[in-house]
C-alpha cells in the first residue's frame, strides 16, 4: 500500500457521465490531494493531511511517495487509435500532398498506403518491434497508458501476422496496455488477384483464425470508403469476424457518410472519424453504445475539416479522442495538441476533452476499469507541473507531462 | 575559424528568391556537408571532405567540431512575431472560449486582454523578465535564434518602459538576437479617460520620446481593427511615429479587412495576420516590399481561419511566418508545429515555409544577413537528428532540434 501526493489538484472525473456533453464545473477535482494505491488499484483519493492521518492513527502499513512542488494529477490517457507499427515513413508524401500534388501524383512517385504497405512487408518482426516501441515511449511521456494498434500495412497472412505479434511482442517489453485490432481489411493489397469479397474472404477465411489462435487481437478493424471497401460487402464482413468471436470497430465516414451506420448496425464499440457524417447519422451513432471516435490529427494532416464533436456530444452521444497516428495522413502523434485544436474548433469544454481521451476512449476499447480516479479503478495517472488542470490544454501540447504512473509506479 | 560537420543535409537556402513561390527543387542541398565559420559569420560551406582537404592542404589554422550520427542543418528560424513579455496567464479564458463562451462573458469573468494588462502592471522587471527569459529558451530549443518581442501589456507610461527594459536585460542573458517592438497602441487601457486620438497622441508625445531616449525600440506597432484602433487614426500615429524615426509594422486585417493597405500606404516593413485580406488587397501588399506575415497559432488559437498564404506567394508576395506567442489567443509557442498546420491547409511546399521562419522573416525585422547558409552570413543554424529535411515539418513539431548553434557556436 501507499500514498503518493500531496497533488496542488487531483481531476479525479469521479462520477462524469458515459454519454453527452459535460461542463467544466461537473469536475470533482480534489485540491490539496493524495491517492492510496495497492496491487495496481486505487485504494482511496482524498485530502492528503486526512488519508495520512488515518494512515498514522490507525498505524497502517504505508509507504509515503511525496511529490515535490505543485502538481496536478489526472487520469492517465488512453489513444483508443493508432496505427503505429509501420516501417518506412511519408515524409515525401507529406510535402508533396502539401505542395499541391494530388493523390494520384504522389501514388505515381511511390508514395501512398502502398509504400507503407512495401516497407512494413520488407522489414523484420524485430525491426518492427524497436520502432514500435519508441512509438509506445513517446506516448508513454504524454502519459498515454492504454494504446490500441492496428495491424493493415501487411495485407497478407505472413505479414498481418507479423505485425499483430511485432504488438504482442512489445506487450511484453511496456508497461503500457496495448490493445492490438486486426486492420487486415485496410484496402485490398496491389497483389491480391480478385474482388474485394474475394479479399475480405481471404482474411476471414485465412486470416482471423490464425489470429484467434495466436491470440494476437481480439478486435477487427475495416476502412468503409469509396476508395476501400463499399458498405454491403463490409457489413457481410463485419458480421463474419462477429460470428468469430472478434469485437468490432469501423473507420467511418471519412470522406463520405453513410458508414457509421454501419458500424452501429453490427454493434462496433466504435465507430472512428466521422469526419463527413450527416446529421441524421449523428443521431444515430449518438443513440447507440457505438463509441464516436473523433481524430483530429487526421484532419491537421490532411487539412480537412474536424469530425463534428460538438454536435456528437449535443445529441448525447459516447465522444472519444484519439491521434490515428499513422505515417500517412497523422504523422504527429502529440494526442495533446491535437485535442486543443479540436476543442477550439469545435466547442468542446475541458471535461469534454478529457473525458474523450480517458473513460470514455477506455469504454471504446472494452476497458472499464480505468480512466477516471475512484476507488477500484486502475491506478495509472499522469502529472503536470503547473498549478492549474485548466494550463494543460491551454498550451495545446506545449506543456510536457511530468511523470506517468502505471499500476501506482512511477515509470 | 571552424570546420563543422559532417552533415547528412545542409539545406542551405542559398539563391532564393526573397518574394513569391518557391518549389522545394529550388532548394540548394548540399549532401554531407560542412560549415566553416569565423567571428560569427559563415566562411565557406561545401562538401565535408572538400572543405577538410582544402584546410589540410594549406594548413589553415582551424578547429574540427565533429556532428554525431546523421544530423539535418538548416538556417536558424526567426519567430517576426510575439508578445512573450506578460504576466500571468489566460488558461481560464481559453477554456472558457472553447466552451462557447462569448467575448463579453469571458471579459466579464475578469479574463480578456485586460486580465494580462494587470498581470503585468503588477509584475516588476525582474519578474517580467524571469518569465520571458524562460519563454526564450523554449524558442531556442525549437531552432528559432532571432525573436521580436512587442511590449503593449503595460498600456501606461512605466509599464510599457518595464516592459521594453525587460527585454533588454534579456539581450545581456541570451545569445538569441532579441528584435524589441513598441505596441503601445494594443489597446486604449480601461484607466486612460480620453479618446482614442488622444491616447494615440498620448503614445507619441509621451511613451515614445523616452522608448528613444533609452534605446528601447526603434519599431512602434498597431492594432488595426474595429475592437482597436480605427484606420484613419491609426495612419496618423503610424505617421508620426515614422517621423519620429521608428520603423513600422501593423496588426492587420485580423478579423475584418482593409488595414493591410494603411501598412503599405506608409512603408510598414510588414503587416501581420491578414486572416481577413481580401483579394484586392492581397494583390496590393504582394506588390509591395511590406512582409505579409501569416500567424498560424492565432488561427489555432481562436479556432478561426487561416491567412490566405498561398494566395499572398501566387500574387508574388513575401510572405513570413511567425508564432504570435500571446497568453490570449496564442498560447502554444511551438512555432513548428503552426507552419506544419499552414502549410497543409494552405498548400504551401516546404520550401515556402523554410523562407517564411528564416530570411523572409528576418527581412521583415531589417535583418538581412541571416536565414541562409551562404558565405558571410551570420552563423546562426539548427540541427535535426533524422536523414532527410522533409522529415522536419512531416512530424509536426513532434521531431525536436537537436543543436542551435548561434555565431557559429552550440548554445
Amino acid at each position: 500500500m501507499k500514498l503518493t501526493g500531496p497533488f496542488k489538484q487531483i481531476v479525479t472525473l469521479a462520477h462524469l457521465p458515459l454519454r453527452g456533453k459535460i461542463s467544466d464545473d461537473q469536475l470533482e477535482i480534489v485540491e490539496n490531494g493524495g491517492i492510496i494505491t495497492d496491487n495496481g488499484k486505487i485504494v482511496d483519493i482524498g485530502t492528503f493531511e486526512t488519508l495520512l492521518s488515518a494512515i498514522e492513527k490507525n498505524a497502517t502499513p504505508c509507504a509515503i511517495e511525496f511529490i515535490e512542488d505543485e502538481q496536478i494529477c489526472l487520469p492517465a490517457f488512453t489513444d483508443s487509435h493508432t496505427h503505429i507499427c509501420f516501417g518506412g515513413n511519408r515524409a515525401k508524401d507529406f510535402a508533396m500532398r502539401n505542395a499541391g500534388k494530388t493523390y494520384l501524383e504522389i501514388a505515381e512517385s511511390g508514395g501512398g498506403i502502398w509504400s507503407s504497405v512495401q516497407h512494413t512487408r520488407n522489414a523484420s518482426e524485430d525491426e518492427l518491434l524497436a520502432t514500435l516501441l519508441e512509438r509506445i515511449q513517446f506516448l508513454l511521456n504524454l502519459g498515454i497508458t492504454t494504446i490500441e494498434i492496428k495491424s493493415g500495412y501487411g495485407l497478407d497472412v505472413e505479414n498481418e501476422l507479423k505485425m499483430l505479434r511485432a504488438i504482442k511482442k512489445a506487450q511484453t517489453k511496456t508497461p503500457a496496455t496495448l490493445v492490438p485490432t486486426c486492420l487486415s481489411a485496410h484496402l485490398k493489397p496491389k497483389d491480391f488477384y480478385g474482388t474485394n469479397r474475394e479479399y475480405l474472404d481471404f482474411i476471414v477465411n485465412e486470416i482471423l483464425p490464425k489470429v484467434k489462435e495466436e491470440n494476437l487481437a481480439n478486435r477487427v478493424d475495416i476502412f468503409i470508403e469509396k476508395s476501400a471497401f463499399q458498405p454491403e460487402e463490409s457489413k457481410e464482413f463485419l458480421l463474419k469476424a462477429k460470428d468469430l468471436g472478434f469485437e468490432i470497430t469501423v473507420h467511418a465516414d471519412q470522406f463520405t457518410p453513410g458508414s457509421s451506420r454501419i458500424a452501429v448496425e453490427v454493434g462496433a464499440k466504435s465507430a472512428d472519424h466521422l469526419e463527413a457524417t450527416i446529421d441524421e447519422d449523428i443521431a444515430f451513432i449518438a443513440h447507440s453504445d457505438t463509441v464516436a471516435t473523433a481524430l483530429p490529427g487526421a484532419s491537421l494532416g490532411l487539412g480537412e475539416k474536424f469530425t463534428p464533436a460538438r454536435k456528437i456530444l449535443d445529441a448525447g452521444g459516447i465522444l472519444a479522442i484519439a491521434s490515428d497516428w499513422n505515417p500517412g495522413s497523422a504523422p504527429m502523434g502529440n494526442l495533446i495538441t491535437q485535442c486543443a485544436v479540436l476543442a477550439t474548433y469545435q466547442k468542446l469544454s475541458t471535461a469534454e476533452v478529457l473525458a474523450g481521451i480517458t473513460f470514455r476512449a477506455a469504454f471504446a476499447l472494452g476497458l472499464e476499469d480505468r480512466g477516471k480516479l475512484e476507488k477500484g479503478m486502475k491506478a495509472d495517472f499522469v502529472t503536470f507541473a503547473t498549478d492549474d488542470f485548466q494550463n494543460i490544454l491551454y498550451h495545446q501540447g506545449s506543456l510536457k507531462a511530468s511523470h506517468t504512473f502505471i499500476n501506482g509506479q512511477k515509470i
